[in-house]
């Protein structure tokens, strides 16, 4: 069913969304400003790496969608926004990553110092934000999606060993990681509405987001660099154990066993033992699986929607799911 | 007034006060408990670091002083504490300090990586322990307090050019970062009361927090270390400025302040060095200047008691500002 849609793209599901976006945008740079130089200097180069407001964008759609508009959702969205580039300030730090989204991180311009302060900084902001919303609702569901999501990064660190990681591990690291702060953005779209309609729209978040996180992995491992012709796979070369890889394991011939384990035990490894290990886990199947997973998880995020009323903005949610299982990058 | 009182100890103040304290780890235990191995393992190592519950006994004392007993105090107690612990995790990773209380660090023991999601752990369980309390007043004061910690933290990344840190940039520094949750403190403790005690209360634990930083400062020069006999001044050590250095530093002679300059430029300054700088910072009146700011602070602190009804509870808040100005360590 999903994937006899057409490609969908980003721009399609913000058709008519641009004004509240672009509030969006405005709302967080006046919830981080600060007087203070040092701050006002990260916050500037936090606007310009700003994502493409895809928690905000489905918010804005589940509000819509379920019929009971909240004015509060711009500042809901600039809220979520908000606590998903704290995380982003964190895990660049605990990663030691140094570009994101084309620019240089926090910990890679400034210090590692002043990323672990300004996650800090940006994350009881956000919380400064839902105390003047004046309800405990989203203040209950985003506290405990921004717990999960430090759970999710402890489990991240444990994500390095093929032996002992799990496909239940992965399941569990990317509601935690990726799905919790979804599954958030969708249920604070819906506060206003029905609670089985809010809890419908939170496990479709759930499951859009696990979907999107396993989409993620499967292009670390399809993604060709422009240069060099070869798969990207980041992931394989920082160790990280994904779903392609933990369904492929055990099938793995012990030569091409013996190359996974080479690679893992390779601090840098090479693009052509990155390459090899990729060939290996596409030709035991490794890859299908995972895209198999994520269209599966699409089927249970679109059939959430029947407690929509039908219409145009249930069509953009669905649409919404497409964009995530048949995007490319 | 205050130093004619006599020594007071912190277990003179928390007298009566041990159940509620036990209950207030109690909470902590219960609030941070994790099913995850990792998480579990560092929740314990932090049970074991805990402090001497300093901001939970203010709580209690402006509690039962204020004559508006809150059901909630050993909650909110244990919620200061755990926001303080957070706070902790993170300031020790952004130093790279290695012991604490006599422990080995978080980050020291496992990683820094994990000091950084455990602090985002802790405070996000904080935030959502506040969420139950289904009170936005507690939420609101401590947020803030929060915020105001993280920019304190960014203060103090610039507190190491003594020639650009002014008293005043101290003063912001200590309030943000020590102060303002002792503030907070105390303003948790009178939720109940009138709306200008509260705010009496918040000035009480603004005032007492900033001398008890001060005086944190000040014992840095005056402390002893047992085996060398030499003053420890471990914030000298790591080119920290505070106030008696501030204070001594324009009535430098010109050799003096050659020694401070030669302090700042040596990555790890030698105990003779350090023992120099002290005995100039001594010999120019910034001891003497920084005891009396304390005082001055301390008085401000219990002037703001007048508003309470008198009584022991009353006393007991005067001894905990004679508490913090005479300890000696």
């Amino acid at each position: 069913m999903i994937s006899e849609t057409a490609p969908v793209s980003l721009a399609d599901l913000q058709v008519g969304l641009g004004p509240r976006i672009d509030e969006v945008r405005a709302q967080i740079r006046r919830a981080i400003a600060a007087d203070f130089p040092l701050i006002a200097d990260v916050n500037s180069h936090l606007m310009q790496m700003q994502g493409k407001m895809f928690r905000p964008t489905l918010l804005f759609l589940v509000n819509r969608a379920c019929g009971h508009p909240d004015e509060r959702a711009v500042r809901l969205a600039a809220v979520v926004e908000l606590i998903h580039l704290a995380t982003l300030v964190h895990d660049d730090s605990v990663d030691h990553s140094v570009m994101r989204r084309g620019m240089p991180t926090i910990n890679a311009l400034f210090s590692h110092q002043i990323s672990v302060i300004m996650g800090d900084y940006l994350y009881s902001r956000a919380v400064i934000e839902l105390v003047e919303l004046a309800d405990l609702k989203p203040l209950e569901v985003l506290s405990r999606v921004t717990n999960e999501m430090t759970i999710g990064e402890m489990r991240q660190l444990l994500a390095h060993d093929p032996l002992t990681f799990s496909e239940a591990d992965y399941d569990l690291l990317i509601r935690a990681k990726t799905a919790s702060l979804i599954s958030g953005a969708c249920e604070c779209g819906a506060l206003r509405a029905s609670p089985d309609v809010r809890q419908a729209m939170a496990r479709f978040g759930n499951a859009l987001g696990m979907a999107f996180q396993i989409i993620d992995d499967l292009l670390d491992f399809t993604e060709v660099e422009a240069v060099t012709g070869k798969p990207s796979g980041l992931d394989l070369r920082e160790h990280k154990v994904t779903l392609p890889l933990i369904h492929a394991l055990p099938k793995l011939s012990a030569a091409q066993r013996a190359d996974v384990d080479a690679l893992m035990a390779t601090p840098e490894p090479s693009a052509e033992q990155v390459a090899r290990v990729v060939a290996h886990v596409r030709d035991t199947g490794g890859l299908d699986y995972a895209k198999a997973r994520a269209h599966r998880l699409a089927e249970d995020a679109v059939r959430e929607l029947d407690r929509l009323p039908a219409g145009p903005d249930r069509d953009l949610l669905r649409a919404s799911v497409a964009f995530v299982t048949e995007r490319r990058k």
